[in-house]
């Protein structure tokens, strides 16, 4: 199960707490770091904080966008405050780890997903995330190291792992299920056909704000979509889409028509 | 929370099971009892099994149809062996328990189904239900009287109320969400609007075996949907059928032209 989990840190901007996170995956068991466009080297300190993980530094594999990191994967989670603007599925951090365990006892890779240092996560970063994890802070005092929050997670996950042999009996919906989990490719391009085919028929307004889409996109990463089911609203989008064009030619025949 | 949950049984055939039911869900805490089409009636052996549930018994909602029985629930289970054909989710009593707990703390109604002493529930009443949820047997000792099912998942949902002080500052998806969950009727008018415009656009043959509208059935009664989103995608259906007829009406148009 810990092979299918990648920890993925957005433009992290300490060298040190690339290598201080590496070390602590390594502790727990996982192996897979990718780093989004990372602000920092992984130079000699981030050797250093690593211990003896570098390893993971040296495997760790590096994209320019948070979408090349999270592609292939079944389920994504970002680290979060609770969330803002429309509410998105909240979990805490044992509830994550029973479900990454449940998904990737299954072969979905999963990713879980660190911000910046000083910021976190964007809005739109968080949105491309199926659900979100808070790790309980004091109120006040809400900010953990990026690294330190990397442990805690790892932690959960690997406490899942040993509680989990049961695990392969039982997939995602605690029943053998027919089909994969979409992966995030397959589940955004059905996203992008979905909304391409509202602006088509008029339903969706290009220039208005995007709470729509979002709320679109919030129900079916929720739901955990498996390929088959990816499959057959595409093939329901693709023949609206043909009606769409079917009725623009009649149209223009029509205009045609009459301009004669 | 307790007062969110109704126990429906469907066609049961025994008094004494009814009455018996009765009584369990009292000693639970659980007083809303509904029989859809009853095979039996509240005679003198039923009450004598309720002991001292009467009332219950007395109030018990009679309805010819499970659907009427559920009808404005926000989540339904449906008690099951593991279950066939389309796999569907499945949950543990302890997971349900969790889950109608976290679901009915925001006075979201939620409906427990019980079936026949004989044959249980039929596919098509299942695949009614969002999630399944099955009562660990002996495997070659698989059936349980109905009024001990009602008296186990009671019983866990009496473990879970007391557990859950904290449920109210936590919402079905562990944020507080902004809309409340949809209806049955809601969700089930979503689907059929769903499958008339597929049929409409020719994506859906109306004779093919119905395993595609089952497929979609459960993607989004697994997904639990709130009012809004019922309200998008009805939308967006609208929209697609505005369309059908405009490309109908042009059609008709173009033929009457030729046939001048």
């Amino acid at each position: 199960m810990l092979d299918n989990i990648q920890i993925v840190m957005v433009n992290t901007t300490h060298s040190g707490n690339i290598g201080a996170a590496a070390r602590a995956m390594k502790n727990m068991g996982l192996s897979r770091l990718v780093l989004v466009d990372p602000k920092a080297d992984i130079n000699e300190e981030a050797i250093q904080r690593s211990s003896r993980a570098e390893e993971i530094l040296h495997n760790a594999r590096i994209t320019q966008t948070l979408e090349q990191a999270i592609a292939g994967c079944g389920l994504v989670v970002g680290t979060s405050a609770r969330s803002r603007h429309i509410p998105w599925p909240l979990m805490t951090p044992r509830q994550c780890a029973a479900r990454v365990s449940q998904v990737a006892a299954h072969d979905n890779q999963v990713a879980l997903v660190f911000g910046r240092e000083s910021s976190g996560l964007t809005n739109e970063e968080l949105h491309l995330c199926h659900a979100h994890v808070h790790i309980p802070t004091e109120e006040n005092f809400s900010s953990l190291n990026v690294s330190q929050a990397v442990q805690v997670l790892s932690y959960e996950m690997r406490l899942a792992s040993l509680a989990d042999d049961g695990a392969e009996q039982d997939a995602s919906w605690g029943v053998a299920w027919d089909y994969p989990l979409a992966s995030h490719e397959e589940l955004n391009g059905m996203l992008q056909h979905m909304e391409q085919t509202m602006v088509d028929i008029g339903f969706l307004d290009p220039n208005t704000p995007k709470q729509l889409m979002s709320r679109v996109r919030r129900l079916y990463q929720r739901a955990g979509m498996d390929k088959m089911e990816i499959n057959i609203l595409r093939g329901m989008l693709a023949a609206v889409q043909r009606q769409t064009k079917a009725l623009q030619a009649s149209q223009d025949a029509d205009h045609n028509g009459d301009s004669v």
